[in-house]
């Protein structure tokens, strides 16, 4: 396979960027690589170029720029010109660290939606401390801030794909996250959207589970979690704040601390080990595009060489698992 | 003052809401307390009457029932009979730990909105690891689930008379929670709701620091946040599940660790505690329902009698604030 690669995007883009490609391809002799980006810079970057071609483009699309604007404008830039090599068939995938939004917008717009997916979402994996599995699949995490039911129940069918095909989950338990468990909670937008899931879950093969709480999914209580973007989002990052804060605030307290304090930190190296093990879900890659008609991946726009590659490798299971075939055939079937 | 107490409410009522309202009690000479519940059960609970007398029910609303046909039906519950108590004004206050969807209803639909106040909202104190407070005010936190900009931005309003009048924080940095810090963030509620602070933000007294994301707010960022209840409850929920996983994934790996981690985390004991200190709000009391004739807050369903007791010194907090008074001149003033 061949994967087009947004180089300028990303906090330490060009130079992580492409030292997490050649990890990549170092690994994986299958797939090759397209670095889109000003070519001066990059070239004295790469190491080795088996399998990795540049294609010189003189725009950048920054964190901060409104996305539609953005690609409609920038041509020229890595972003664009990638998403085009993709829509175009010179490339099978796209993959980013750059702004979301933006490879959100070149995603529906360059590659375009699959017939019958009203609005592609972004599709996390997050960690499970208990449970069966390593992680479970979230999503909307932040593509659609105004979701209609119909498109909660489309993640729904998105999201049991993914944990189906790419993680290889049997019967995946599918939950709405929701403000309480019993059937009728929520807006009007969810009490909907667990209508359509609950309604449809024999033919579209959901092992629907009801409502869930954002106090309990780190518990591995469903495989799949589906809400609304915004609140999603919400919830996403309140997680992420929480443990970070947690971490640094202890960090904090073991630097200041007496010698006995700092001897205990040692000691107990193993469980905070065991524990940064746990939540570092960067192991299991990025963030995914639902919805299009190829695999995009966005990965966090501070990753370093390591976390790329991650989410590269996580690129070359989408594609290998051919869930995009599977999604267009079901949608034809299903969802017009 | 008089404290109505819906004796019943709560996973340990009546004995634990006793036991709290004998605390408070004995500390304050102030305050006396009418607790409303079946007499049998609550006289032999019951260690001293000195200002504390009994209202004999014959109902009680448990946790999963449907709040407003409960509050409808069942004339007779503790709850319903407190509710009424202060409408009548035999009573200043009101306070459970019973199913907040029925406190909810019997504070608007008996006790009564303040006039202009178009939705109550639910207001909850969160921990700030950093920063000038050991608090912020959040809000609203699942009262109301589809919010329109116009009562998010008057929780702000309401938010901001908290922080100053109940915390005394001077000039109080108000924030809209949302999915990221630019100002064009979030759907269109968010977006109103951000005009509507911002253009009235000098008339209100608000000092409006725009928005903030939930991977931030436990870093004391700002001292009031507000946002819709759905997405409010998602974060709150997400911290708060967060926490106490990690918490609870480093017990039960201390415990099943190596004679060294065990010794470790004896050292550790100090910082342990310290983080627990800090993320402890329930010391801070329970959630309030702003924008109601009267004081009203609700302890978690699980509180004991400490928790009850820091509910209740909050609840006279807010009536030795007058804050309902000056919300209610406010809004006579500035949003009929």
């Amino acid at each position: 396979m061949k994967i087009a690669i947004d180089a300028m995007g990303g906090d330490y883009a060009p130079t992580e960027v492409i030292k997490g490609v050649e990890l990549m391809r170092n690994e994986n002799k299958n797939a090759s690589f397209i670095l889109f980006g000003d070519k001066d810079q990059i070239t004295p970057l790469v190491q080795n170029m088996d399998n990795i071609s540049i294609v010189h483009t003189t725009e950048e699309i920054s964190m901060g720029e409104e996305p539609v604007k953005a690609i409609k404008t920038k041509k020229n830039s890595s972003l664009v010109k990638a998403a085009e090599a993709v829509k175009n068939g010179e490339a099978d995938a796209l993959f980013s660290a750059g702004n979301t939004g933006a490879l959100l917008a070149a995603s529906i717009f360059i590659i375009g939606r699959i017939k019958g997916i009203t609005r592609p979402g972004l599709l996390t994996l997050m960690p499970s401390v208990s449970g069966p599995h390593d992680y479970w699949v979230f999503m909307d995490v932040g593509a659609n801030a105004e979701p209609k039911a119909e498109h909660i129940y489309q993640y729904a069918i998105l999201g049991n794909f993914y944990a189906k095909n790419v993680l290889h989950y049997t019967n995946p338990r599918v939950a709405l996250l929701n403000i309480g468990t019993e059937e009728d909670k929520g807006d009007t937008t969810l009490k909907d959207a667990y209508a359509l899931i609950n309604e449809n879950k024999d033919n579209d093969n959901i092992n629907f589970i009801g409502n869930i709480e954002s106090r309990d999914y780190l518990q591995g209580v469903s495989d799949v979690v589906v809400t609304g973007g915004l609140a999603g989002n919400f919830a996403l990052k309140a997680t992420e704040g929480t443990a970070l804060t947690i971490l640094r605030f202890m960090k904090q307290n073991i630097k200041n601390g007496s010698i006995l304090v700092k001897l205990g930190a040692l000691f107990l190296k193993p469980v905070f080990k065991l524990l940064a093990n746990k939540l570092d879900y960067t192991k299991a890659g990025g963030a995914v595009i639902m919805g299009v008609k190829a695999p995009v991946v966005k990965a966090h726009g501070s990753s370093k060489a390591l976390t790329i590659k991650n989410s590269l490798n996580q690129l070359i299971s989408i594609n290998d698992s051919k869930i995009i075939a599977q999604i267009t055939d079901f949608s034809a079937e299903n969802l017009l």
